[in-house]
C-alpha cells in the first residue's frame, strides 16, 4: 500500500464546501470576514467533539461538574478579570487611507492601494501604534450610554470564577474540584484566518481545576498529560503533536506556568489547546473588587484558603478542524485512490450508513427496520439507496464514515447484514440481533491505523 | 395519597439556586438584569433538552439536517428579513427621571422615584412613545464606523435562509425536508422577566421546513400536532398544555397561519413554542437582495418553486423551565412530604444515583464497579456515600433523579443490587449483568404518573 499523504488546507476547505461540513457564513450577501457556519455533517461532527469533550472532561468524573454561563456579563466582571484595561492589540493607522494595521503584524499585511507593498512602504504614512481592545462591546436596554455598556465574553472562565462560591455550595464539592464550561466566546481579531482556526467567535471549552496551593504542580502535570493523551486516543498521529512550554517572558503575567499542546498543520505549528497555571489570581481579584468571600473552609483541617487553578482551554472549532486535518488521507488502491477521513468513531459525524444492496425485493424496507434498531441504540445513521455500492462506501469514506451495514439477499434468508469497515475495507457478515453491540465493540476497540 | 400541588415560582427559583440547577448571573457584582447561569444540574437538563429536542426534530428524521450558522452575520442579513426597520418595541421616557419604558406595558411598570406609582402617574411627563431595535449592535473589526455596524442575531432562522442552496447542494436532498438549528439568540429586550421565561440572551431551538406550495397545508398540521404530542410525551400534563391560533390581527405581515402551543406557567397562560407557516417571504427576499437564486429545481416534474416554509420555533430555556414547573410535586406521604421532580429520565440531569448502602465492607467499591458499567452504557449518573439512605433519596427525588441503585449484602454476596423507582418509591432486585438493559427499558417505557 502506497504511503498516503495529507491533503493541504485548500483540499480540505473544498472538501468541507462540498459534503456541508463547512460553508462560508452570509456567502450570498458576499461572506463577512473570517465567519464560517457548519452544514449538516459539520454541526454533527461539532456535537460529538463538544460531547466526547464533555463525557471525557466532565461526566465520566467525580471531581468535575458543568457551568453554563451567560456570555454578556456585568461590565465589572471584565474590569476585574483585566480583560477591559489589558486585553487589547497595538494597531496603525495609514494617514493616507485611513486602514488600519496590527502593529506587530505588519509583514503579513498588504497596502489597500499597492497590494504588492507592506502598509507604510507606499505613499501613507503610519501612525504610532495605539492599543485596541478585543472585546466587542455592546449595550443593554433601549439607550446607548456609557452606563450600559456591555461586552461579549472573550472567554467562558470568567463565568466560571463568578461561580465559585455557588458550585461549592450547590454541588457538595471540594477542592481538588474542577467546572467546566462549553460555550461561544468572541474576540474581535483584527486578523482572523487559516479557515476555521482564528474566528471572531468560537466555541470555546474550558475548565478550571481548584486545588490546594500545593498541589498545583501535581495538578499541573496531571493535567497537561491528561489532555495530550485524550488527542493521541482520539486518534491524532502523535507525530503530529507536541507539548511546548511557555519560557518566562511569554506567560501572562497572573500565570507561573503554561503549556501549549501544539499541532503541525498545513500552515505550521499551531496552538491547539493551553494548560494555564492561574494561581489564585482571579479568584482573589474578584474577591476584592466584589467584597464577597471567595475563599474555600476545608472543615477537615480548619485551614481558609483561596484555590490555585489549573486551566486545560481549547477551541472546539479548532479541535474540530484539527481532527478532520489529520483524519484526512489519499489512499492509493490497486486501481484508483481513495478519499478518508479516519475520524474516531466516536466523532465521525455518522456513525454507520445503511444500504440496501438494491431498491427492491424488500431491501429498502429490511434496511429501514435496521436504521430503526440502530437509532434506537443512540447511533447516529444514515440511510442511502442512490447508486452502486462501490460508489455509496467511497462516499462514506469521504466523510469519515467508520461502519457501512449492507442489507443484501442474505439478509432476507437469514436475517445477516454484511458489515464493512472504513479503514480496513473488510467486510464481515453479523447477525441482525448482534449488530448493536457488535458496532459498540468495534467503536471501543477502535485505534487509528 | 393526597393530592400533588404545584409550587408557585419562588419555591422553584429557590431550588433551582440551592441544588444547583439556575444561579443569578454575575451575582457577586449585583447581577445583571434579568441574566441566568445554569449550575451542575441546570447545565446537564438544558444538554438532556437540547438532545431530546435534537433527536426528534433531525437525527431521528430522514427529512431533517441540521446546521450551526453563525452568530454574527452580514449586516445585510438584517435589512433583508425586516429586522433592521421592524423589529422594535414603542418606547417612552420620563423627562424628569430619563428613564425609559414599553410604551405598551406601562401597567406593569413603575416610577423609580415613586414604586407606587406607574411611570407618568407621578410628577414626571413622558414623551410620545418611540421606535426601538431590539438587535443589539457591535462593531467588527478595530474601527467603530457605521460600514462595521454587525448586529447579534435575534433568530436562528435566518441563518437557515441563508444556507437554503448550501444545503440543497451538498446534502442531497429535496422538499419537503427541514434544517434545524440550535444557537444563542439575543433580543434587547426592555422588560424581560419571570425568572428564566423571557431573557435577552437565549437557547433557540427552531426548524425551517421547506415544502411544495401546496402542501404547506398539510405540513402546518403535521408539526403544530408532533411538537404538542412531543410536550405531552416528554412528560408535560396536557391539562397545563394549549393550542392557540393566532387570529387575522395578530399574525405577522409574511405569515398565512401561526399557532402558539401555550403552557399554563404560576404566571398565566404563556408561548412554549410557536409554529409559523412563513411562506416564501425570506427566500424570496433573500433572493432579490442578494441577486442570487433560491429557487428549487425539481428533476422529476421539471418545475422550479420557492418553497414554503412551516417553521417550529421553541426556547430550550424556557422549555427547561417549563419542565421543571411542571415535574415539580409536593407529595404528601405517610409521616411526611417529599418534593420529587417527575422529569421524563431522558431530561433528568441524572439518570441514576449509585449508593453504597455503608461506607464500608467493600461496598463503596463495589458501587464505583457499577457506576463505571453504567457510564459505559452512556448513562448520566452520580455516586453518592454520605448520610443515610432515606436522606439519598430524597436529594435525588428533589433533583428528579428517575433511579437509585443500592449496593448492599447482597450485591457483595450475589451481584444483586436494588433498584428504587422516583415515581413508584418501589425497589427492585436486578442482576449486575442485566442492569444496563433493565434501566433502558425502564426509561423507554416511562410514562408520567
Amino acid at each position: 500500500m502506497a504511503k498516503p499523504k495529507s491533503g493541504p488546507m485548500d483540499t480540505i476547505v473544498s472538501l468541507c464546501k462540498r459534503r456541508g461540513f463547512v460553508f462560508p457564513a452570509s456567502e450570498i450577501y458576499g461572506g463577512i470576514g473570517n465567519t464560517y457556519d457548519y452544514g449538516p455533517l459539520g454541526v454533527e461532527l461539532l456535537r460529538h467533539v463538544k460531547d466526547a469533550w464533555w463525557s471525557r472532561v466532565v461526566t465520566s468524573r467525580e471531581d468535575v461538574v458543568g457551568l453554563d454561563s451567560a456570555i454578556i456579563q456585568n461590565p465589572q466582571t471584565w474590569v476585574t478579570s483585566g480583560h477591559v484595561g489589558g486585553f487589547s492589540d497595538p494597531m496603525v493607522d495609514c494617514k493616507k487611507c485611513k486602514s488600519r494595521f496590527r502593529a506587530d503584524k505588519l509583514d503579513d499585511a498588504r497596502c489597500p492601494e499597492k497590494p504588492s507593498k507592506q502598509p507604510g512602504q507606499c505613499e501613507g504614512e503610519l501612525t504610532e501604534p495605539r492599543e485596541f481592545n478585543l472585546m466587542f462591546k455592546t449595550n443593554l436596554g433601549a439607550v446607548e450610554s456609557t452606563s450600559s455598556v456591555a461586552y461579549l465574553r472573550p472567554e467562558t472562565a470568567q463565568g466560571i470564577f463568578l461561580n465559585f462560591k455557588n458550585v461549592l455550595e450547590s454541588a457538595r464539592i471540594k477542592p481538588p474540584f474542577g467546572i467546566a464550561q462549553i460555550g461561544k466566546s468572541f474576540r474581535n481579531e483584527i486578523t482572523p484566518g487559516n479557515f476555521v482556526f482564528r474566528t471572531r467567535e468560537f466555541e470555546q471549552a474550558e475548565m478550571e481545576f481548584f486545588v490546594p496551593p500545593d498541589e498545583e504542580q501535581k495538578w499541573y502535570d496531571f493535567w497537561r498529560k491528561a489532555r495530550f493523551d485524550w488527542y493521541v486516543e482520539m486518534g491524532i498521529r502523535p507525530e503530529k503533536l507536541r507539548m511546548r512550554e511557555h519560557d518566562k517572558e511569554e506567560l501572562a503575567h497572573y500565570s507561573t506556568a503554561t503549556a501549549d499542546i501544539e499541532y503541525e498543520y498545513p500552515f505550521g505549528w499551531g496552538e491547539l489547546e493551553g494548560i494555564a497555571c492561574r494561581t489564585d489570581f482571579d479568584l482573589k481579584r474578584h474577591s476584592e473588587a466584589s467584597g464577597k468571600d471567595l475563599v474555600y473552609f476545608d472543615p477537615q483541617t480548619k485551614e481558609h484558603y483561596t484555590p490555585y487553578v489549573i486551566e486545560p482551554a481549547g477551541g472546539i472549532n479548532r479541535m474540530a478542524l484539527t481532527f478532520l486535518i489529520d483524519a484526512y488521507e489519499e489512499e492509493e488502491l490497486e486501481k484508483d485512490t481513495r478519499v478518508v477521513l479516519r475520524f474516531h468513531p466516536e466523532i465521525a459525524p455518522i456513525t454507520c450508513a445503511i444500504f440496501p444492496l438494491v431498491k427492491k425485493d424488500g431491501m429498502p424496507e429490511k434496511a429501514k427496520e435496521v436504521e430503526k434498531l440502530l437509532r434506537r441504540a443512540r447511533m447516529s445513521v444514515f440511510y442511502d439507496e442512490a447508486g452502486a455500492i462501490g460508489r455509496r462506501y467511497r462516499r462514506q469514506d469521504e466523510v469519515g464514515t467508520p461502519y457501512c451495514v449492507t442489507v443484501d439477499g442474505d439478509t432476507l434468508e437469514s436475517d445477516v447484514v454484511t458489515v464493512r469497515d472504513r479503514d480496513s475495507m473488510e467486510q464481515e457478515k453479523v447477525k441482525i440481533s448482534e449488530l448493536p453491540t457488535y458496532l459498540l465493540e468495534k467503536m471501543d476497540g477502535w485505534k487509528r491505523q
